[in-house]
């Protein structure tokens, strides 16, 4: 990507579990190689084969809530007893760096996003064409047991509701169609940031 | 393009005379066949070289009055004793067509489309990177009079203080790379544009 893009931008997506989104990911990588996926942080333990820097930043309680009270996170919130958040210095330093950052976030934790940083993000909701259709997915996909898969089902019926508050949606019907889809929001993000920073240019004009 | 583009979109152009904007679309139009590049409707007598339907649809101060009273506008003004418009009729056609509709329109035009079509409108300002290089490049057209560049250059002047008014500003510095922006911003109008249609897909998930 060129240089315009001077301080790159946020591209916030949610979705249900089983709607592709890790798939539609990997065809904007290839596109859009400055980029940095959004990596949380949380004090609940690491499962096996998860590891640290890749899966979460994994920290102690006292580390996390010494984070909260410097303001050092984006967003966080306590789940069953345990921290999870959104740590602002790489998200700092790879806008620093011009990079298109993603976040695949809940409806819930989008809004804590966008209240701080929206002049530079674009949200996108990304869904099956139906609800029968991502059933069928998370099933085939058999990674989650039927009590996660129905909890997953009745969270995406919720989690629907919330699409008017997104600038996009995506049904990913055709990974083809629905990857072109969200490469072209990318850049479009990263195009609608660059207005933000656009003194550089006027200047050029007078 | 795939039918989740239930109504069209529109995608509103505006920037100076001679920033290529021209140049631009025909690289859209490689990409995005389904399209409609809107034409005005005007009472000036057609120029040399002109054809009706295709530079403009020519029509009497007779015509043009009625249709102003019967609403027939999506805007219109008055230029110098003459008439121009943009007709409802043939825009409404392409949209139930599920065309992306194309305006090339001035700053002051556009405010009228965006009041009665914002929900599927997307708005994008056009710039060379700077002055001095829109200049240069309208005196090497050779098309314009030194009197009509130095108007197009003061016009040019006034328009960029509105850039704030649109969603995105493309700089079309590099043809190849400009032109990819202004694809995968038609490309994201048209996807922005079906979350107004989105009803249907609701409906598959309760």
């Amino acid at each position: 990507m060129n240089n315009i893009y001077s301080k790159g931008a946020i591209l916030l997506l949610s979705g249900p579990s089983g709607c592709g989104k890790s798939s539609l990911l990997k065809e904007v990588y290839k596109v859009i190689d400055n980029y940095y996926f959004s990596i949380s942080t949380t004090t609940r333990a690491p499962r096996v084969g998860e590891k640290d820097g890749v899966d979460y930043y994994f920290v102690s309680k006292e580390e996390f809530t010494q984070d909260i009270e410097n303001g050092n996170f984006l967003e966080w919130a306590e789940v069953h007893g345990n921290y999870y958040g959104t740590s602002l210095k790489p998200i700092n330093q790879a806008l620093l760096d011009s990079k298109l950052v993603i976040f695949d976030i809940d409806v819930q934790g989008f809004e804590q996003v966008i209240d701080r940083l929206s002049a530079i993000t674009t949200t996108v909701f990304i869904t099956t064409p139906s609800i029968e259709e991502l059933e069928k997915r998370l099933y085939n996909r058999a990674t989650d047991s039927k009590e996660v898969i129905e909890k997953r089902i009745s969270n995406a019926k919720l989690e629907i509701e919330y699409i008017d508050k997104y600038d996009y949606f995506i049904v990913n019907d055709n990974l083809e169609i629905a990857s072109d889809q969200l490469v072209s929001v990318a850049k479009s993000s990263l195009i609608k940031a660059s207005l933000y920073n656009k003194s550089e240019i006027i200047s050029n004009w007078n």
